[in-house]
């Protein structure tokens, strides 16, 4: 229940919050400078409504997961049409009850807000109708949904998922980052794109990390929250234990250990598989899975590194690109650490604190996808991003095309066209002065002689 | 050469001084603010380069299309890899001599921008080896392009030309709008493109309109400039003046009109198909190929309006959306009418001059495609965009989870995460204080009670 108010609820009203108090400023016209042959002209680039947002999103946070797509779509003038994973469909379906009331009580038309359920066929049909497709789920599937979004030309931010490290120097507070580094690994079981799911820690303080670590891992119980006081809930998918299992497994075999687990409440016999113990593994290194494959799991492998330059290398060494964690006593060498790392988002000394900053856009690199949503650029990701340029004294000054470079051509025309250039953008002020005296020159010959008779 | 000097390197040239002047400005990290529950903290987001940007170019500006890529991917960090067009392979590689040459002089590596000649097979390599994909073609090829990038999960920008509707009100001086019109039109022979294809002018001045613009376009004739005094120049391909005279011959088919046409010159027999007459038609409508699909040449079709609605309606009704011009003696009138229809960029009382303000960004939406290169969206469209919070007066205040919400998870934990949800977002500003309260009282309870052993 802490980890659905965190992760639902918590980053929701933070969400409304900044739109509130900052989205209309980000979507109004922004004025852009003008270029050197427009100083007569304004420049702005406007942010209009693109149409029907889709969103097809995972079941990890289905409340936050329906709420962020559609504030930011409905709050920059669009409508949203939202499907929910066939594992998420009867809360969807309950939340939407939620927004289709707000929107009544405004007087808004409620299917401004629509949420779908269904399986693939229902998300390829979505991607076909939509202006804009947001998608949240694995790469396998952003994969299928930018090739369906190919034939409609529509643009895609695909959040993909991630593998974060968190790295941790020598020079911290080990019981203090102890704490954030469980967090981070066990926030919603584990099933956070952004979950940390690598550790790196420097070999000299790692005996006490590791040690500090099972230590708080062990005290935590896995359970079902409404039928009794669990530190941690329930994995979505039955079948995801084994999977997660198999990540341990393969990692055991590679010479991995357990370095310590929390325990399962008492169950009823069918769930069971529903909840998975936190585990801490240690002796793990890339060739195995676990260090390869986002777990979305209570999994935390924690491997030493020796210097600084190892741990980016370390951190980098993965396909996914989302988020990291740095800690360091030194705040300096902290951000230097996380600055190399390729990487959407990154905390220094904390965990996922840039998602309770809702100014920031989220996204990543690599399989993690492109694309960004929240913050600003989000917002403007669901617009057509406009760039409008008008005279700005009108009526007194229009613009007119100059004389020798009206139709037909005139004689001068090429030599007139070379010395605005030379005018404009030579290098030497001398030559941009001489080149400027003929500009002009040739204007005033061409208005006392053909050029009058042009504009009668 | 009036077109190319104006085409290819006044915008060049005004690109390189906007870079220059604002470029490092816009690539510096941009602070934001922070969330209520962040205040201890500084959120940014920093502009990194991505890698290695593909860029796949069309042949119809072939110095600009180079440069265009190439300056905001160095400029922003990264490299690049230009793929020419198979029609513009000799002055690729003759441009890229320039770059590599001027690369040589600042002592940066030589092949940090290539250009590389080919067909498809050479476009699909291409995509599948870089970090990020430009590409400036047609709608066909883009999404080919997408599906490909799809493989490989990375952001592609598609700029897929246009049929851009050039609006004339009734209350404009009409000789003055007829040239930039023309101007508009035949800019490099029709092949551009944000080219004006549809002019919709309102029947007040249309037929002054149609005969002022038939008047200068019969003055128009057509050849290849070094061999004498032209007002416009070749067809790219010869094979593209059969698509031309089939749109033409389409709209006649269905009732068009010529209304004039400019002569081609005194050109050797081989060459002839090279150079289309510029041509204006009329009784055109949307029936018609030519009002439909995008010409790339030297065609004018126009079309009467009676109302400002029907104008816009007329210039919506395409599958296209780059650009637009708009045109009237209220600049508030054309203003409210571009804001209607639906593009990437928009012109009010001029032509293309969005294109010669590089702080704006060019792209457009529909069968245009989606994403911006050019100002300060396509500078940052080849960065990684990065957000990093981090604590604000280290090493004062450290980020530390709350005692009550620290596992194990304490009795009380839901109750304060609750009531912190409450106290940072509660709409009401009593209920907040209220629970503020209870936050800090179970604060200070975890303090003087078990909280104390889990920091030793």
């Amino acid at each position: 229940m802490v980890d659905a108010s965190l992760g639902e609820i918590m980053t929701t009203c933070e969400k409304i919050t900044w739109l509130l108090s900052e989205g209309e400023k980000w979507l109004k016209p922004e004025y852009r400078s003008c270029g050197r042959s427009m100083i007569h002209k304004t420049a702005k680039v406007e942010f209009h409504p693109l149409g029907v947002i889709g969103a097809i999103v995972s079941w990890n946070y289905p409340f936050h997961n329906i709420f962020n797509p559609m504030l930011a779509a409905v709050f920059s003038g669009n409508s949203i049409v939202i499907k929910v994973s066939e594992h998420a469909s009867w809360s969807g379906c309950f939340y939407v009850r939620i927004i289709q009331a707000a929107l009544a009580a405004v007087g808004a038309p409620e299917n401004l807000v629509e949420v779908i359920t269904g399986f693939a066929e229902t998300g390829e049909a979505l991607v076909s109708s939509v202006d804009k497709i947001i998608f949240v789920g694995s790469p396998g599937v952003g994969r299928m949904i930018m090739r369906n979004a190919a034939d409609t030309l529509i643009p895609v931010t695909l959040e993909l998922g991630g593998k974060d490290a968190f790295i941790v120097c020598e020079d911290v507070d080990v019981p203090h980052v102890a704490q954030i580094a469980v967090r981070g690994a066990l926030q919603s079981s584990g099933q956070n794109c952004a979950g940390a799911e690598r550790f790196y820690v420097h070999k000299d303080v790692y005996p006490a990390f590791v040690a500090e670590v099972v230590k708080i891992v062990k005290s935590i119980t896995a359970g079902p929250p409404l039928l009794g006081k669990y530190d941690m809930g329930a994995i979505c998918m039955q079948e995801h234990s084994e999977k997660l299992q198999s990540l341990v497994n393969d990692a055991l075999d590679k010479g991995a250990e357990i370095a310590g687990r929390g325990s399962v409440g008492n169950i009823a016999e069918g769930a069971v598989d529903q909840y998975f113990p936190p585990t801490v593994i240690i002796n793990v290194n890339h060739t195995m899975k676990l260090m390869q494959e986002e777990a979305f799991g209570p999994i935390m492998p924690i491997m030493k590194f020796s210097s600084d330059e190892e741990a980016v290398e370390l951190a980098n060494d993965s396909k996914y690109g989302l988020g990291c964690a740095v800690f360091s006593g030194s705040q300096h060498r902290a951000k230097v650490i996380a600055s190399q790392i390729h990487t959407g988002v990154a905390a220094v000394n904390d965990f996922a604190s840039t998602y309770m900053c809702q100014s920031l856009p989220f996204g990543g690199v690599k399989e993690s996808g492109f694309g960004r949503f929240a913050g600003i650029e989000g917002l403007r990701a669901c617009c057509l991003v406009k760039s409008v340029v008008e005279d700005r004294w009108w009526p007194f000054i229009k613009t007119k095309i100059p004389k020798p470079i009206q139709y037909p051509i005139s004689e001068n025309g090429f030599k007139f066209q070379e010395s605005l250039v030379e005018a404009l953008y030579g290098l030497n002020m001398l030559d941009r002065l001489r080149a400027l005296v003929d500009v002009l020159k040739m204007l005033s010959e061409q208005n006392t002689s053909k050029g009058n008779k042009r504009t009668d």
